[in-house]
């Protein structure tokens, strides 16, 4: 019943064949909706060659500087798609994308994770003391991240001139880039930090580093395409299916930008090896917080489309609700199914929830 | 100093003769307050009795049917107490009763059993890994069971549409229902699930299954019957002593339906049965929480008064107060006298609150 | 490049000249920055001094006494200069120092101790146990000292009368207050009690008596009458330097009179005594919490000016936080200096916000 989920990775290659049809029907004018399906569809496996390449390149290029580049790679495919949305003015969409890749990576991969590798392996044991290290950094994260929405909402009647919210914004991103160049020093000094967990022991990918450095470029350049389609068709999607903004960036982009390590996380679970699985999800929402949302801060502000750091306030409860519920998950040093199975009801309940809200 | 409480239990069953007393009052038509009260009184030892006819019940029928029986009818008195108010349309009186049957829990029974304890015993120790796999429950349980309330209110202004509320609401119910299922299948493979906590070892009841299903059946009965005596009487009392139907609901009706139960948890941790004493605490509330507050939103819709999971801010905060400190109370795996003083401490500032809230 | 602090402690009584030049200046009617600046100063050596002789006493006069003396005059220069405020009408400022002297002791002291310690002796590790305990006790003392607050920001609209939000806060102080009785009485019989914190192992301070109780009535008495003139020159700073009294109130205050205990706790830190460098963190902020917030409430009817315990909604958010960041960091039982950099960053975020919240 529980099956090697990698073998599902390379398949998902096949899903290249999208790329060129997006391409085509773009050109050619075709309906807005295939081309959205097909650009969301061709992403995905693009999302998945850049892990792969940055796997390879860090594999030749040792330990350290391997680490940076995860660290800094990880979430390029979500990165770029992010970019492109604010270049066309999509903030709501942004915002909202950040939100879901934590949601996501806490409560879907997590939960995910903790149910199928339970199911499989019953009680599930992994390092506390390292677990909670990072949970904790990740609620300091969250909670920093959260000031400027925080101080937004409880001012409401008198709110702040939007300059001054603008300038705090980039306050905290300014304070949370240093973290990550912190965290990234720490990291190169412990063999453990989570800003740079190692990916999971690569069965494949064996490639030179001109190899690695070409599919680099060709799916970064891929992506790009393929985002500023997306991204063009988006309205169209919005109105013909009565999908938010909003729902597309909480639920769609994020799984769109991080189907291929989401299912690296499921599999070392199932194989049993919880530490690397929870890794993975606590790791990359770190990366989140602490690199991708501070970075668009201030990239937006080149494009003229200043992303300010508040959030709305359900995408701020539902992060920390997130963030407790995984700490507290992480912190006890053992799951089973039933944390899995009640992690996922939660990201359920939000989904369904985040599909509800008005636009 | 500390009593055999158990000894007191017992003498509850005198509290029978206040069954006839409301009858004949409410026939005889004798004083609103004079039925309210007696009312309230007979309803302590019915509820004693059906738990301890369920346990009877569930010692005859062996570990797996019998936790299924511990599970569904562990809250039964409150369950139709709660069923006639709805019918009566008291929602306010209901929902309220929710979230005191939890807050109750785990303040002012694991407040007491933790000081109690403490005082007898000195620091009490107990499975830290048990009490905290409960925990992790528990604030899972209430996160999602808060996501409708806290879409409500961060809506404010443009609220969602009653339906809408009420649709998200019955899919939360529902989500629920399935991981107490799923719960309690995870507790009949698994010896210690706290859904379907042991009774604390029990000293007399060997009653035959005739017997035990007679008293169940004639409990069950009383106890509607003074249901719908208190629910008629409740607006003179509200009235009367000028209480809030929210005040009744968040501490009244809790207490008067687990008494009992209540002293079981004291007792045990005055007898240094800590781990037991904890987990009725906590599984209790789990059953609130995922069980009683999902099956009443849908038996509510047979009544014609639809009862929507949309709690008020104050109780959504003192819920989310309530599981926290109880998650980290519980969570280091000891307790001393202290920690059960200041549990009682916030449930007494809460008590204090909820009386001066205005209607 | 990691000096003894406690060197640093000593060359602070040189500040002391502050403290003619505070009363000639006042007198002759200098400039209110120039007073209000050599207040501030004078007040720094001053309530060192306080310290220095309660520890003195409590040495002499054993554990027990000496407990009792720590828990009361522990933040001594803090209570005067907040009373002092209170008599001048200074309400906001009073209740912004009682927050900010929290978020001090939780994010500044604690964050510097982890951070320098750390970076002298790596991964640090210290008794999670007790922390915990200490954890759990300020997290309901956080917990019920936030109701009053929650309970006026719920209803808005509908706000209570004045009379019951005051009665309210009386109540709740009177609740903290019978929880710090029960926690001295604690302390007598357990040694470790966070309320009698030891002090570091002391170097100097070997008085008589005599002179630690001349030392104490001269020093109250002069930080009395500074504190007189910075809570009458705060008018004018306010005005030119265009700072809030919020602001004022939140960071300077409590930096001001807490300085002395600050370096203790970095230095212990950076000697590798984590415990007790984390336990004056914990259980600084619980003596303001329990002890120091009551009173004022108190007191304060005295002067006409009533204080109530209702914070602002970012105020609370903000305590929330850092009890909760801090629970965390403490309960896992060991830091890093990555931690320490992230709380630092936490303070600084919340200090660079609540510098442009609107007065």
């Amino acid at each position: 019943m529980l099956l090697n989920l990698r073998r599902f990775i390379k398949p998902i290659h096949y899903l290249l064949i999208s790329f060129p049809l997006a391409v085509l029907g773009s050109w050619l004018g075709w309906s807005p909706i295939f081309n959205f399906i097909v650009a969301c569809l061709g992403l995905i496996p693009l999302a998945e060659l850049i892990g792969e390449a940055t796997e390879a390149l860090a594999v030749l290029t040792g330990p350290k500087i391997g680490g940076l580049l995860n660290a800094t790679l990880g979430n390029a495919a979500e990165l770029i798609i992010t970019i492109v949305a604010i270049r066309a003015g999509l903030l709501e969409l942004v915002k909202a994308s950040i939100t879901g890749s934590i949601l996501g990576n806490l409560l879907l991969v997590m939960g995910a994770s903790v149910l199928l590798g339970g199911l499989k392996n019953g009680r599930q044991r992994f390092s506390r003391e390292h677990a909670s290290t990072n949970a904790t950094m990740l609620v300091l994260a969250i909670v920093a991240l959260s000031v400027p929405s925080l101080l937004n909402h409880t001012l409401e009647g008198n709110a702040l001139p939007f300059q001054i919210t603008e300038n705090i914004s980039l306050g905290v991103a300014g304070v949370m880039i240093v973290l990550y160049g912190l965290g990234l020093f720490y990291s190169l000094r412990v063999s453990d930090s989570p800003l740079t967990h190692g990916a999971a022991p690569s069965e494949g990918a064996h490639w030179s580093p001109r190899t690695a450095a070409i599919v680099l470029a060709l799916a970064t350049g891929a992506v790009v395409w393929l985002s500023e389609i997306l991204v063009h068709n988006v309205e169209e999607v919005i109105a013909v299916f009565k999908l938010s903004e909003f729902f597309l960036g909480i639920i769609l982009i994020p799984i769109i930008g991080n189907v291929a390590e989401h299912l690296v996380a499921v599999e070392v679970a199932i194989k049993d090896h919880m530490d690397l699985s929870i890794e993975i999800a606590l790791g990359s929402s770190l990366q989140i917080a602490l690199f991708v949302a501070p970075v668009l801060a201030f990239v937006s502000l080149s494009f003229g489309h200043p992303l300010n750091l508040v959030f709305n306030q359900f995408e701020l409860l539902a992060l920390i609700a997130a963030v407790l519920v995984s700490a507290l998950v992480s912190s006890d040093g053992e799951t089973n199914w039933l944390e899995g199975a009640q992690l996922l009801a939660v990201y359920l309940i939000l989904g369904v929830t985040f599909f509800f809200l008005p636009a």
